[in-house]
């Protein structure tokens, strides 16, 4: 089957929003086995609206359109499907009195304009909009050609596509359901991984597919699992987690939404255990990054961004004689300042950083991306050197993620023992 | 004039990546004068890519292309130019002798496949690429219309853009110079910057626009000057900018691509000065912002992230009864923390936040978004209520902006004396 997607508005034009819907529907599309051919961008105008869509129907077996559904005389999808068709518009009451209920809850008189948002092209179904007043809508020709009309508000686009369009696009392929997953791993490239999976015939059942998506965070492996039935693809998808655990299981930190500060947060918080960060390359990054986790006051005590030594040896009673020796990128003072902050902060866990995040400053011996991370509790003080890239915000995200991940080992380890 | 764009490549369609040189494109021709009429994305597809040209030609009077122009088998721009201009690829020998020397100029040999970039469609010029081994390359038939070609890579599209395609299209409007300019504002919203501005009339020339663009480091302010000479353009913009900072001159931190951070980094290092951040509600967002900058350690002692109230007392000697008493949230906390975080760290100047990031923790009397900022220096310590917003990301970034902003205000004013 032969896709092509259609965004309308003129802000997509001129660059003023970039097409994420676009690329959302591409993607979807993609993973349901359906050939996206060609995507248009159209501005408010109702001769070129026409125009794409005629070409689109011209060669392709779904066409979806989203933008132009609005209440507003520059909004022309309504219009442009109706003289593509050659069919008068006509009001709908169904639609009509859910777009009044909607201003109405909320204590609202409807607008007039919001008038034009029940009309529709005779001989199209109506998509209800949950999440919005304009409807999605939809046709289908004598020879099974289907276009698809979705707002163009992001979140009701997707609402829309997700429960109503999904489920009419595979009703006509041969897939029923489709159902997706993503394993989160860190602390492991994707080649590696690759490796330690091996043959993915040997892991993936016939209807599963594996995208492996890197990123700062560590590697997302997503699973997209169709069948018959919502049974058959969750059997499929829970056989292949299990099948991808036997291999890599201790790189996998999530199988939901959930983030690695949220993982290693949750873990704190359930072992009631509290930390404290001290960094030198990362910055506040680490720190950063575990506050952006709504609650997380409740354990983490706080951090010491340790920039010039007089803070590592004041603040965080690293020794200035194996500052000296061995400088401030080494073993010996990343976990001494590990060490340090936790006993100066009185937390369970303390966790350093010091390395060189660049572009300047690197060495022969100790080159830009040259990081120790170090990792402490009441058990005893460890650290890792970690050798990572040239560029400075990328260097202070990728150890921010291998540091919790760190953390993340020693708690499922069991330390430190209470 | 009317345009059509053209995006090729098979990671567009399906949503891999973002179409951003479609939207680069699209506001660039629109910020001088030209009409996007349609942007069309194929995958790479000979048959697609020769269809969406023809439609294009058949109708726009600019046509440009971006991606295709690879050396692999899939980049097939090159072979859809021949066949639908209906002439051959022939090899261009200042090309290849330019893809090679820049491989030999990295001690490489050129791999066979690159050959290919130095075919030409004949009937095309070319248009040099500085900055990768694809040339672009152009057309214009003798109607006049115009067929640009580029590569897809971002800063290879954006620099034969600006340098070879820009004065190419201008050369055939009316316009013949275009130049832009952005003056950099912050702790000042959009509206009251349209107010203080006044009158846009009073303040533009005819052959200048101006657009608000927000964010959370502030608004921006960007100026577009069309002319006949670079020297028009020249003075429309310094005329303008004079006009601007005549309104505003306080709210402006950067005329050139400077951050705050940056700018402010600049002054500190100018006036030989240090500075120590203790944060609560920001987590160490602040520091990580000053941080980005390379060679920040220059100027930045360290930083305090103080979530619990025993680091605000322990580390940076809060008083324990002002913080019972006033709450964490409160001026007095702000300041001493401020206070402390300067004298424990031996910084000319401490700053501070404390506040409600949300999204839960406030109360009637300090709502969320409720943020204390504090400065201190040799001369005294001071402080500032902020109200924000109901995201904690957003009120993370949006305290540091305005914390930055409140350092450079007092670095301008002449604090601290020497």
């Amino acid at each position: 089957m032969r896709a092509v997607i259609i965004t309308i508005g003129d802000e997509l034009l001129i660059g003023q929003v970039l097409n994420s819907n676009a690329a959302w529907l591409g993607e979807q599309l993609n993973l349901i086995g359906i050939d996206v051919v060609r995507t248009a961008v159209v501005g408010d105008d109702l001769e070129e609206i026409r125009k794409v869509l005629a070409d689109a129907l011209a060669d392709a077996d779904i066409v979806i359109t989203t933008g132009g559904l609005g209440p507003t005389h520059d909004d022309l999808t309504r219009e442009a499907l109706a003289e593509s068709f050659g069919v008068d518009l006509r009001i709908d009451e169904g639609v009509f009195d859910a777009v009044r209920e909607r201003f109405s809850s909320r204590g609202r008189r409807m607008p007039e304009s919001n008038r034009r948002q029940a009309m529709v092209p005779e001989g199209f179904a109506i998509l209800p909009n949950a999440a919005g007043t304009a409807p999605g809508l939809w046709h289908v020709d004598e020879t099974g050609r289907m276009l698809i009309v979705l707002p163009g508000v992001p979140h009701e686009m997707k609402g829309l596509f997700t429960t109503q369009v999904q489920p009419l696009v595979l009703g006509r392929s041969d897939l029923r359901v489709i159902e997706h997953r993503t394993l989160r791993t860190a602390g492991i490239g994707e080649s590696t991984l690759q490796e330690k999976i091996g043959d993915l015939d040997d892991v993936l059942p016939e209807a599963v597919r594996l995208a492996f998506l890197p990123g700062t965070a560590g590697v997302r492996l997503r699973l997209t699992a169709f069948g018959e039935t919502r049974d058959d693809v969750h059997q499929a998808l829970e056989e292949t987690e299990r099948a991808l655990r036997e291999r890599i299981a201790q790189y996998i930190y999530s199988s939901s939404d959930e983030s690695l500060e949220e993982v290693v947060g949750r873990m704190l918080l359930d072992r009631d255990l509290t930390i404290a960060v001290a960094e030198s390359c990362t910055g506040g990054h680490v720190v950063h990054q575990i506050t952006n986790v709504s609650g997380s006051s409740a354990y983490l005590i706080g951090g010491v961004v340790a920039y010039s030594n007089q803070v590592k040896t004041q603040m965080l009673g690293v020794d200035e004689h194996v500052l000296a020796s061995n400088g401030a990128v080494s073993r010996q003072v990343a976990e001494q300042m590990a060490a340090g902050v936790r006993r100066r902060l009185q937390a369970d866990i303390g966790v350093s950083t010091t390395g060189i995040a660049g572009p300047t400053g690197g060495s022969p011996d100790k080159p830009v991306g040259t990081v120790w991370i170090g990792y402490s509790d009441k058990q005893g003080t460890e650290s890792k050197l970690l050798r990572l890239a040239h560029e400075r915000l990328l260097n202070k995200e990728l150890t921010t993620t291998l540091l919790l991940e760190y953390v993340r080992r020693n708690l499922l380890s069991g330390r430190p023992n209470r």
